[in-house]
């Protein structure tokens, strides 16, 4: 196993051919409908969910490098969904997967540190994790230290994909710098050290950029050069593929773009029998690939 | 039961006397010796901590009103450690205490609503939680709906108590107002529900303000009149009482002082005997009360 998060993912790029990762967001109310069948009670609600986490990971697995794996909708079924959560972690590396653990954990210090503990250190939990920065540097070292120690990586909150990202942070200083530009100095800053750096001259710290607003993920290029951006948006957010080539670099690395639900859910949309849900997940994640290649210019 | 979670708030400060909260955060390294024979294998870790956390309820239970309870310290165990957290929820509830679950957590609308669901809804969840507000409205409104429909409360993080806070949070505006006044607005306006304000006039839309910033705290105590403050950094974090003291207004209402590591780890202070731990948990309880109690003029 490569040992730097950053070169493990660059590579796991390579191989597949495409800089794209699933988001593995379940929710009960979404499944297909012979796995909603007589699973009412809590626990056959987990089962179905547990059934189709399985079937949506192996669907992917050769099409792409890598899963982000939604901790909050595993979260809903309390500790059984957690159990699920880092059975699903082990089965996505088993079929050859990078895992980036979506917790957008923060703290002060002590506490960050339980939290990289419990998300990132270690052979059974992800590769990499989301972070928000609101506590400043105290609240994303502690990951750093599991991430430089471990082979591991972190991606910091810095442009959010969501409607009202920007009430705070557009919020704006003097010379007209915004918040989230204030973060990325601070996120290129921390992740400027020798123990995260790789081969490949990026950090095994990154970045969380929002591919629905393309003109700040264009500036955070800039702003971030050897951070790998996790590029939320495409697909149910909204974003198109060229939305997502404003945070890839000239040489077309750089940033792993990210589809949840439009390719979990594809069954839904397309008329699919149910008994094709697996075949029409596949689908997706094919043309997802095609789509996030072709406006990338790796053709 | 109130079911309004800030008349329920203040209505237990009152019985209690004293506007405090512990923090329920453990570490099995910090555990009385005792616990710690025999316990070498994670599961025999946990069932330390599970003693310890319980031990520590009992002893606080007739001295505070509240009790907040650190997710991170129970991931660091994973499933095992988050049946564990909703234990003691539970066990906190029943030994009288409002229970407030500080999970951090925040995230785009539809993933909010499902941390929403997973830690604020229902009857075996906290009465409120933690949330960051770096996403804007879209991540804080889920949490309302539960609040507003179940009689639960929420905390969003304004100035956090830790040294690196203002790197983030003190970014400012031409005006010179800084990122942590921006949101403090922001919770001011979004708290200024119908549905979340008690017969008292706050809002169960509070906010989270460090009183290692006192400062800040009398400023941001201007900013959301009807925001209830949970104010950490008192002891292990250096806060004084009176510093706790500028989160308060000046009706001696409206803030709840946690303090956490200085009270359920009494016993590693003051060369108490092992067996007597959970006295120096009690005594270290009613001395952070008192202390809090005189600093606010309620004597």
């Amino acid at each position: 196993l490569i040992d730097n998060f950053a070169d493990r993912l660059l590579e796991a790029i390579e191989r597949k051919g495409s800089p794209v990762c699933v988001g593995l967001d379940p929710t009960w109310d979404s499944l297909p409908d012979q796995l909603r069948e007589h699973q009412a009670s809590p626990t056959g609600k987990l089962q179905a969910v547990a059934a189709f986490c399985q079937g949506v990971l192996e669907a992917v697995a050769p099409i792409v490098p890598a899963v982000k794996i939604q901790s909050a909708y595993f979260e809903v079924f309390r500790a059984g969904g957690v159990e699920l959560y880092f059975q699903m972690v082990r089965l996505a590396r088993r079929l050859g997967m990078v895992v980036i653990g979506d917790v957008k954990r923060n703290d002060i210090g002590p506490t960050a540190a339980a939290y990289a503990q419990a998300h990132l250190a270690g052979l059974d939990a992800p590769d990499a994790v989301t972070v928000n920065g609101y506590f400043g540097a105290d609240g994303i070292d502690p990951f750093c230290d599991v991430a430089a120690g471990e082979g591991k990586g972190l991606f910091v909150l810095v442009r959010t994909s969501n409607p009202s990202a920007g009430q705070i942070q557009d919020f704006a200083s003097p010379d007209r710098k915004t918040l989230y530009q204030h973060i990325a100095g601070q996120v290129a800053a921390l992740g400027d050290n020798p123990g995260l750096i790789g081969r490949s001259g990026y950090s095994s710290l990154g970045a969380v950029v929002g591919a629905t607003y393309p003109d700040e993920a264009r500036l955070l290029r800039r702003l971030m050069p050897r951070q790998l951006f996790l590029v939320p948006g495409y697909g149910a957010q909204s974003a198109t593929a060229d939305d997502c080539a404003a945070a890839f670099n000239n040489d077309r690395t750089g940033a792993i773009v990210n589809a949840g639900r439009s390719v979990i859910y594809a069954y839904r949309q397309d008329g699919h029998k149910d008994a094709d849900w697996k075949q029409a997940v596949a689908a997706a994640a094919e043309a997802f690939a095609r789509d996030i290649r072709l406006a990338v210019g790796r053709t």
